[in-house]
C-alpha cells in the first residue's frame, strides 16, 4: 500500500511515552507507526530528523471576531496565525455579533469560518437566560460546548441570573457537552473598580486591584456548587488565582466534573509585568501575583488543570494603548506565541514535553469532545501533527503576528523551542516556517 | 444580709447540670446559690417546687415593627406576647421604618422599647451598601450585631452587592461583633417564582418550590466564604435546608467562626403542613422536606447550630390570608409559642433540658456578645430567669396570643411543658402565668 | 444555717469564668456560693482574699507502689507529696505487686490506701491478656478504669496481644468505663535500642534515640483503630509526641471516644534537657523535641489533650542514677511539682487560669468517670479546693519533696503561682502551706 | 523490510482505546501498527480476525515453589499454566528452599526458571530481620521488587519485628523498587484461631472467622505508616478485605505511594462457598463477605486497587482436602483460570476490556518497575500478546489444568471469553489453543 505521507525519523511524543518511529499517513488519517528505517512507500516523505512530532495542538480558549467584529481579527487572520504557532485545532468563542446563542448564528459563524480558516476548529455556544430553548439544538447543530459569562463582564452579552445558570445548566447536562464559565463575580469588580476611579487611579495596576482573587474565587465556587447540583460537566475558563486551584482540587476530589485552563500569561507574567508594558497586558482577570503564578504550574502539573490555552483576544492597538487604564481595552493576542513560549518551560525543565502534550493536546481535546478524533496520536485519529524543534531560538516580535492584531504583552521576549510544521488532516499548512497550504480548515463535531 | 428575692426549692438547670437549690438575688443581680432548706432572710421567697429553674430564656430573632409598623406588632405587644412565652431578652431586627441603619434610627428605636418593653432587648443594626460608614458609630451605640439581607427578601431595603458585603464585613470585624445574614439568593428565587408564576401556580406549596434548598445553599455557602476572608464572625439567620447544616458544619471544621440558628417550625414542621394551614405558613426561608428537618435536629444536638430562633414576624391576618399564595405575606408569631412547643419536644425525649438551656439561653447570648450578663446563672449575672413547669399541658390557641397578630402555623397544637413565671433583672413580669409587672426592659449592650 | 465551712473573699475559678464569691461547705459537700459581703453563719470561715479558690486538681496517672514496692513510695507518702502540690485527687496505676488485675488486687491495694492516703482517689484495674475474665468484676469492685500496656514496656506485666487487646476492649466498652494504654511499639523499641546498644551508646540521649516519634505513633494509631473496632473509650496515658496529637485530634474528628494526658515535663522540658541532668530524666517516652513539645501545647489548648497528669512514677536515687543510661529504670516524681509548675505557664500568659482548671480538674474528673463527684465547682459536688496564690515564687528543690523519691528533673526551677491550702471534702490537709489533717483519703467510685 | 510476525485483523486494546490494526513485530519487540488491509511483507502473519490482541498479560503474585517444593509445582509446569492461562510475564515468590534472601538463593531460582520457564518472569527478594544487609545486592542481582510477610502467617520464614520493618523499608526504599507486603496481623489470627480450636470448630468457615477484617485492616494501615515513614513504594497483596480499600484509598489521597492487588477468588466468591467446596477454598487472607466483594470491586474500578493477581499457591490434593479445617493447607491455583474468569466479567459488563488491561497488564508492570518493557503495545516494547477470543465458551476443570496441582474452587465454572494464544516477545507459545513453543522464558530485569 502507498501511503499518502510519512513523517520520518522524527520522535514521537504522547503523554505518555517518547519513541523513534515513523508516522504514516493515508486520507488524512493515521494509518500506522513503524520503527526501523525501511518505510514503506508513500507519495511524499518529511524527515523529521531531529524534531519531535507531537499531536496536533488545540487552543480551546480564541476569539475570531467572525463574524461582526472583523475590524479585529478574522477567522482567516486568527487562523493563520493559529497555524504558524503550532495549533492545529482551536475552538472560538461565541461573543461575536450576533453571538452564537441560535442555530442561525451558528450557521453563519460556520459559513465564514469553513470559507477561512487554516486550522480546524470547533465551535462554542453560549447561553443566556433567554436562549436556553436553544441548548440542545445547538448541541445537535454542532458545537463542541456551551460558555456562560456569569456576570456582565463583556459587556453586551446580558448574564443569567444565578437561576438561569442553573436552569441551563441542567439542559446543557442532557447534552452530553461541557459548560465553560467566565467566573468572575461582578458585582465584586464592580464595588472595587469604582472605590479605585473615585480614588482617582487610572494607573494599569489599578486594574488588578478592582478585580482581586475573591471574585475570582467566588465564582469559581458558585459555579462548581451549581454544575454539582445539575449533574453539568464545568470547566474554567482562564483560572487565574490561587484560590482556583484550590478550589477545583478540591471539587475533583470529591467527584465533580469540573475542569480547568490557564494561560501563558498566568503562568509566565505577573501583575508587576505592567509596569514595563502597561495597558497591553490589561486582560480579564487580570495577571496576577508570584504566589498564584506558583499555584498555577503546581496545579498544571498535578491534573488540576487539563488545558493550557490562550483566551487570544485580538483588538486594536487603538482600543488597546490609553493612558487611562480604564479606557483600555481588556485582551490580547496569543494563539501563535503559547507554543514557543511554553516549549521554552520545556526547556527549562518545568515540565515535560509529554505533560506538554498532555496539557496542550489530549487534555484540550477531551475537555470539549475532541477526542480521540482529535487530541492523540492513534490510528484512526486525524493525522494532525505539530512538528517541533527543541532546539531553536528565537524572538517574540509583536509586527511579525500573523494576526491582524499586533498587540502582545510578550514583545521582545526570547524563546527556545519552536515550532516548524504545522499538518491538519495529512497536509501541511505551515512546513518549515512557511505556509504551504489551506485555507481549508473544517468544524470538528463532538462525540456524544 | 437580706436577698431581694429567693427562688427556692426548684431544680436549678445549667447546660452543664441539674441540681437542687436556692437561687438569691440582690439589686437585680444573681448574689448566690444555695443548698438544704434553711434559706438567708429575703424580702421575697418564690417557692418553685416542682418547678425547673432555667437562666432567662432569649429569642435572638424577633420583628416587633417598633418604629414604623406598629399596626402588625409594637415593642409593647411583641415583648409582652415574649414575656408569657417564656423569653427574658429579645434581639429585634432592623427593617423597620426608618430601617435602623443610623444611630439617629437605632435611638428612635432605643427610644420606643424602653417605654414599651417587658423584657430585656438587643438591637441590631442593618447594613446595606451606603451606610457602612455607620457600622463603627452603630456599634459605639450599642448594636449587638449587625445583619445583611444577601439580596433584596424584604423588598424595601436596598441589598448591598457582593463587594459591599465584603467591604461591611472587614468592617464589622474590627467591632467585634457578629453578622448575621439573610440567606438566601434573590436571583434563584425570582428565576423559579417566576417560572410557577408563568406556569399558573397559586398554591402554597408552589412558595416553596420557588426557593429551592440551593437557594440557600449557595448563599450561605458565599457568605461563609466572604466572612472567612473579612474575618468576621457571621452568623446564619433561619438555617432551614440541610446544606445549610452540612456547609456550616464543614466551615467551623475548618476553623471559620461561623454560627447559626433554626426555628421551632423548621424542627417541627414539614411543607405538608402547608395543605392543612395554607399560607399561614408562608415563611421565608420555607420549611421544606422531613429529611431537612431530621439534619437540622442532628446539627442542633451536635453543636452546629447554637440557637433556636423564632423569627417572630407578625403581620396581619388580611396581609396573611390569601387564596393565592403570591399574595401571601411571608412570615407569623413565633416569640410566645417556642418555648411550650420546645419543652414538649424535651418531654418527648429528643434533647435534654440542659441542652435546650443552651441553644435557648447561653448560645444565643454569646454570639451576640450579651454573655455573661444573660444567657447563664452565674454571680454577677442578671437575674433572668425562666421557670417552667414540665408536667403543664395545654394547647396552642392562636387567638389566645399578646402578640398584636394572631398569626401562627402551630394553632391547636398541644403542649406539654410550659413556662409559668418569667422574671427579668430579679422582678417578675409574668409569675404564675399573670401578668404582674413592666414594662421595664432594658437596652442589652454587648460586651466588646 | 450554720455552715461547716466557708471559703470567703476569694476568686473561684471556672472552666468557664472567674468570679468573687464565697464558698458555702456543708457536710463535706459544696453547699452554695454567695456574692457580698454578708455571710451567713460559718463554724469556720478560710480568708481567700486575693487567692484563687479553684476546683480540687486531679492527678490521674500516679504510682504510689503500694502494695509491693514501698521502699519506692508508699500511699501515705505520695498523698502527702500530692496533698503539699495541691492534688486533692489522684489516681493509682496497676502495676505494683501484686499487680492490680483482680479484686483480691484491688482490695489489698484499697485496704493500704484507705489507711494511709491523705487526698481522695481512684483505682485503675489493669488487663492482660489471662484477666479477661475479671474486666467485669473489678469494675463492679470499684475501678475508675483499666489500663493495657501495649508492648512489655514495663518488664514484668504480660502484655496482651493484638487480640486480647481487641477482646479486653469489647468487654471494656460494656462497663461504660475507660481503658488507658501505654502506648510504645515494643517491637521498634527494642530493635533501635538493640542497635544503639549494638553501637556501643551509653549516653543519656541514646535512650531517647532508641524510641523514636514512630514507636508511640504506630502503637496509638493501632490502640485508636482497636478502640473504635470495639467500641471502647480509649485513653492515652503520658502522650509525647506530635505525631500523637495529630492521630488523636483525626480519631476525635470522626467520632472516636479517645482521650489524651501529657504532663508537665513533655510540655516544660525537650531530650536536650538531659545534657543537664543526665539520667534523671529518662522516662518512657522519652521528652522528645521542641516540635514536640510544641505540639502538645497546641493539643493542650485546642482539646485535643484533656488532661494534664504526671506520671509520678518515684524510684530510689541508686536506680536512678546510672552512668550508662541503659541501667538507669525510667520515671520521676511529678504529683507535688505539677501544680506550681504549670500556674508558672499560666503567669506567663500560655494558657489562662480557667483552661488550666479545665485540663487539671474538670477533664480528668470527666475521663475517669468521677465528674460531677469530683472536678467541678456545683452543689453538690464534694468541697475539694485548691487554693491557690498566684503571685508566690519559689523554687523546686528535690531534697524537699515529701515523696520517698526525691527524683525530679526539675530541681532548682524557679516557680510563680504556687497551691497554699488544699481542701479534701470540706477538711483542710494542707493549710498556708503546714499539714493540718489527714489522712482521710477515700475511693472514689466511679459514675457507671 | 520483512517483518518477522503480523498479527493482522484483530482489535487491538489499550487501556485507553480499542482499533483495528496489524501489529508488527520484529526481533522479538512491538515494530509498528498499520490500518488498512495491505500489510507489509513479513515471515509469518497470524490472522486474529474476530479477536482482541492484548498487551500480554501480567500475573504478579505466583508461586512457583521453585527450588525446594518442586512437588507441588515447578517453574515448568507453572509456566506452562501461565501461558495456557494467557499470561505472558509472572512474578514469583520468594518462600521456596531456600528463601530468595540472598543472591545465592536467587541465581538458584533464577537457573531453574531459565531453563523451564514458558514465559517470561520477574523474581520477588525477601526481607526478614537478618538479610537487610542483602537487600541491595538482590536489588543489583536484579528482584523487581521485595516482600516481607508481617507475622509468621507462611511459618518457616521469620518475621521481621516491626522496627526490622521499618528499617528494612528505609533501605527499600533506596533501591527504587517497591516492597509488597502479606498484611495479616498474627497475633489477632493466632487470638481468635486458638478461641476457634477451642470451642472445638472444625468446620471451614472457622477458618474466616478466625481471621477476621480488623487482622488485615490493622496490618494495612500499620505498613502504610511504616513506609509513608520510610519512604517506601508499598504494596499490599491479596487484599481481601473492605476496610483494607478505605485504608489504600485514604492513603493515596494523602500522597503515600501505595498500591494494591486483589484476586479473581476474592472478586467472584465470598466464604459461602465455602459450604460448597469446603477446605478448597482455604486461602490466606480468607475470602470474606458480599460487603467486601463490592467494595472490592469498586476500588478495581476507581483506581485504588492497580492489579489483578491470583496468588497462585498449588499444593497437592493431599495436603488441601482435610475434614479438619485448620489441616488444610491455605492457597490453590490461580494463574490458569484468571484471564477466562476475569474476560466473563468483561463479558457481563462489570468492566470494559480496556480497564482489565490497565489493571492486567499496564498496572502490573508499572508497580514492578517492568514498564515500558511490559505492560503496554508501544514501539519497542516487548512484542507479548495475549490474544483473547470473547466469544469463546468453556467450562473450567480442576483435571484439566497444566498446573501439577489440581487445586481450584472454581471447578465447573463456566465462562465466557477465554485466551486463545499466547506469544511472548515475538514467538507463539501457545497457538489457538496448543503448545506450539517454549520454554524460553527470560528474567525480566527492572528499570531502576
Amino acid at each position: 500500500m502507498q501511503y499518502d505521507l510519512i513523517i520520518a525519523n522524527g520522535q514521537v511524543v504522547t503523554p505518555e511515552a517518547t519513541f523513534r518511529a515513523a508516522v504514516l499517513v493515508k486520507e488524512g488519517k493515521v494509518a500506522g507507526f513503524v520503527s526501523g528505517d525501511a518505510l514503506p512507500p508513500a507519495r511524499e516523505t518529511y524527515d523529521a530528523s531531529g524534531l519531535y512530532v507531537l499531536p496536533g495542538l488545540i487552543d480551546i480558549h480564541v476569539h475570531f471576531r467572525d463574524p461582526g467584529l472583523t475590524y479585529k481579527e478574522d477567522f482567516g487572520t486568527g487562523s493563520l496565525a493559529a497555524a504558524y504557532g503550532g495549533i492545529t485545532t482551536v475552538v472560538d468563542m461565541p461573543n461575536v455579533n450576533p453571538p452564537t446563542a441560535t442555530v442561525e448564528a451558528f450557521q453563519l459563524k460556520l459559513a465564514e469560518a469553513s470559507k477561512k480558516s487554516y486550522v480546524d476548529f470547533g465551535i462554542v455556544g453560549v447561553v443566556f437566560e433567554e436562549n436556553i430553548g436553544e441548548i440542545e439544538k445547538l448541541a445537535d447543530a454542532g458545537v463542541v460546548g456551551f460558555k456562560i459569562f456569569m456576570g456582565e463582564t463583556v459587556g453586551k452579552l446580558p448574564a443569567p441570573s444565578d437561576g438561569g445558570i442553573i436552569e441551563a445548566m441542567k439542559v446543557i447536562a442532557r447534552t452530553g457537552l461541557r459548560v465553560g464559565v467566565h467566573a468572575e463575580n461582578n458585582q465584586i469588580l464592580r464595588y472595587y473598580t469604582e472605590k479605585l476611579k473615585a480614588a482617582g487611579r487610572t494607573d494599569p495596576v489599578a486594574h488588578v486591584e478592582g478585580r482581586p482573587n475573591i471574585a475570582e474565587a467566588e465564582c469559581i465556587a458558585r459555579a462548581i456548587m451549581f454544575a454539582e447540583h445539575a449533574g453539568a460537566k464545568l470547566h474554567i475558563y482562564h483560572m487565574s488565582s490561587r484560590e482556583g486551584v484550590d478550589l477545583v482540587a478540591a471539587a475533583k476530589r470529591r467527584g465533580v466534573d469540573v475542569s480547568a485552563e490557564t494561560g501563558p500569561h498566568y503562568l509566565l507574567l505577573d501583575y508587576t509585568h505592567m509596569h514595563k508594558v502597561g495597558s497591553m497586558l490589561k486582560m480579564n482577570p487580570p495577571v496576577r501575583a508570584k504566589e498564584d503564578q506558583q499555584r498555577l504550574w503546581e496545579g498544571l502539573l498535578d491534573g488540576t488543570i487539563e488545558a493550557v490555552a490562550t483566551d487570544h483576544s485580538p483588538h486594536t492597538l487603538e482600543e488597546k494603548l490609553k493612558d487611562n487604564i480604564w479606557e483600555a481595552i481588556p485582551g490580547f493576542c496569543g494563539v501563535e506565541t503559547s507554543v514557543p513560549l511554553m516549549l521554552t518551560e520545556v526547556n527549562k525543565g518545568r515540565m515535560t514535553l509529554n505533560h506538554y502534550v498532555k496539557v496542550a493536546s489530549e487534555g484540550p481535546a477531551r475537555l470539549f469532545n475532541m477526542y480521540p478524533q482529535k487530541g492523540c496520536l492513534r490510528i484512526g485519529s486525524d493525522a494532525d501533527f505539530t512538528i517541533v524543534d527543541m532546539n531553536r531560538e528565537g524572538v517574540i516580535k509583536a509586527e511579525a503576528l500573523h494576526s491582524k492584531s499586533k498587540v502582545t504583552p510578550f514583545d521582545g521576549f526570547q524563546v527556545k523551542g519552536m515550532p516548524v510544521s504545522t499538518i491538519v488532516r495529512g497536509k501541511f499548512v505551515v512546513r518549515d516556517g512557511k505556509l504551504v497550504g489551506g485555507p481549508f480548515g473544517q468544524l470538528v463535531r463532538p462525540v456524544r
